[in-house]
């Protein structure tokens, strides 16, 4: 695979033949699992890959506010309570051609691993490595080098290879008895949503665009059907599922509406999913995890070939998310009995640019 | 003024030093008045320009379904009923960077003047014309040369000096008893509506943007508390300052919530505004005038400069223009007793690309 083909840094737009996006999905796809004793080098696999062990301390996991692949792993890091285990760094929302970088850190490197670009992580492990930079990786703090960057199970594993790290009365979001009802959920939020935004703003044609337009609009309206009868995706409780929907869902009205010309309706026009949105919003590890500023500069900064101007646009007004989503009709609650909702975001690690609904 | 300093067609971008976007506004001010005895040739004034009589069948209205400046003259005389004394010639929806083309009409000529390009009849009056060929233009049909178009003496004079011509129960558009409020109302919605929205998508930098949208907003929240007492923006009837209003209300949602980053809310979340646009939107002349695929078209394909992919979105949806609007409650009615709303458009006139609800 070529520089060429390049996922989040780099050059967005990866279009095919006939117009549409087509995102690399390409990555490294080492795990950190419980069954590796700590202290442990990472064991090779047969599959090419390795296996590093779960170990308080060892990693740092490096994330931008502005993407919303990072995002889903941030959420799940700070509802589980894995802060103090591992570390959060935090590139800024724009980035050069070729790598995120440390741009908002003291000295404009990341105060951990002490380097200012998040390609040197990469190039730490693989000297040549050949594709995107993407965010979020997992860095050995010791090493400097990147474990993963895999998000899809990056987020799994923090829910099932860290649970003896867990906080105590951490939420369950991945449930073995709800796994098979989530695989095609997330499936579809993946493909359809995650990623239909992007094919909608990013499509190299006239043709591609209203093909995904329609096709991300019909997810949209099968979501805001699901949500009419259930207070989340999978029914009364948070699950992986509304995190990988909520960075999405969250950027739609800021973004990809205009952005990406997926603007059919504002998510204010959807009753269900603007209540839902509204309620996730409002739950802690949601909200103040979602720096709008930041989400804002990298889109409308970083992808001139939409946005040539670079200008951001001082709009929309997002107040209402604080506003009753009345949401508790449908019953459920964020979490299961016998869980409990994150403590405060700690020290060092709110968003940087608060709304003034969000203070 | 140099060919630099082009208004509508042409580059749309004219920057100040600061970055503001400023429209220029030099324009060709003859005028078609009463008191000019019809066969008469134009006389001229001491200011240079001249005065051309008002006559049956000597003048075309050159207009594009696109442009909010002649979508006001479009709706004029089809409200005043002027529509078999005025022939009316549509260019498309696109230009080529010097001018305006009729590549909608057979053999991509006007039928009537046999011109191409609306610059040829610029040219025809003024063969070194310095400045934007913009619509809307009055030709002289005999001699193929640009009257006017001087957009804000064009529709009063339809009102004005036309008189003799209107249609039997045709509407007082500029009554004399409200001339004087309606000055102010005109020119705030003049600089800081119709132009406002340019100001806020043209803006050369963060700073101009951000100023321009605030400018912007103050206005449209004016207008919004406005139109909570009044049906229309002078009272209970239709007048001309609605019709200045009308053709940027219209393309909001459309175009200038995203293309120039008027987002702070659509007028679809303004209640008084929507109600107020729906209202017009489902009276004839209004509605019936406005073609959303051309008015797209032009916006999203000819400002390379802020949309360089020229793919045009496939949103938003626009069918709740056909929804109640509730604002009888408010009294009023759109035209005066004694008056009458336009019959159906005229064969060849309509739009030509209706939107389902549309039809």
């Amino acid at each position: 695979m070529s520089n060429e083909n390049k996922d989040w840094a780099g050059a967005p737009k990866n279009a095919s033949s006939d117009g549409e996006f087509v995102r690399d999905t390409n990555y490294i796809t080492d795990r950190i699992v419980a069954d590796v004793p700590a202290g442990s080098d990472p064991i090779p696999q047969d599959d090419d890959t390795f296996h590093w062990p779960v170990e308080a301390g060892r990693y740092r996991l490096i994330a931008a506010r502005a993407c919303p692949w990072a995002h889903r792993t941030v959420i799940t890091r700070r509802l589980l309570g894995l802060e103090d285990v591992i570390s959060l760094g935090l590139t800024g929302p724009t980035h050069d051609v070729r790598s995120w970088t440390f741009d908002l850190d003291p000295g404009k490197v990341d105060p951990v691993l002490g380097i200012p670009r998040l390609q040197d992580a990469y190039f730490n492990r693989f000297p040549d490595y050949p594709r995107g930079i993407t965010v979020p990786a997992i860095v050995e703090e010791s090493s400097g080098k990147v474990v993963t960057n895999d998000y899809p199970s990056i987020t799994i594993d923090f829910s099932l290879e860290w649970k003896q790290f867990h906080r105590e009365g951490a939420p369950e979001l991945y449930p073995e008895h709800l796994r098979e009802e989530m695989a095609p959920v997330m499936k579809r939020i993946f493909t359809e949503v995650n990623n239909g935004v992007y094919r909608t703003g990013f499509a190299g044609s006239q043709e591609a665009h209203n093909e995904a337009y329609e096709r991300l609009w019909v997810a949209l309206d099968w979501l805001e059907e699901r949500l009419s009868t259930r207070r989340y995706l999978m029914g009364d409780h948070i699950t992986e599922a509304d995190i990988r929907f909520y960075p999405t869902l969250i950027r739609f009205d800021a973004v990809y509406y205009s952005h990406f010309k997926c603007s059919r309706n504002k998510i204010t026009e959807m009753p269900n999913l603007w209540g839902y949105l509204r309620d996730l919003f409002q739950t802690p590890g949601f909200g103040d995890t979602t720096d709008f500023a930041e989400i804002k500069e990298h889109y409308f900064v970083v992808h001139e070939e939409v946005n040539p101007t670079q200008i951001i646009p001082a709009g929309p007004d997002l107040s209402g998310l604080m506003s009753a989503h009345g949401r508790e009709k449908l019953g459920g609650s964020p979490f299961a009995k016998g869980t409990t909702l994150p403590g405060p975001v700690p020290a060092g690690e709110q968003v940087k640019n608060p709304e003034p609904f969000q203070v």
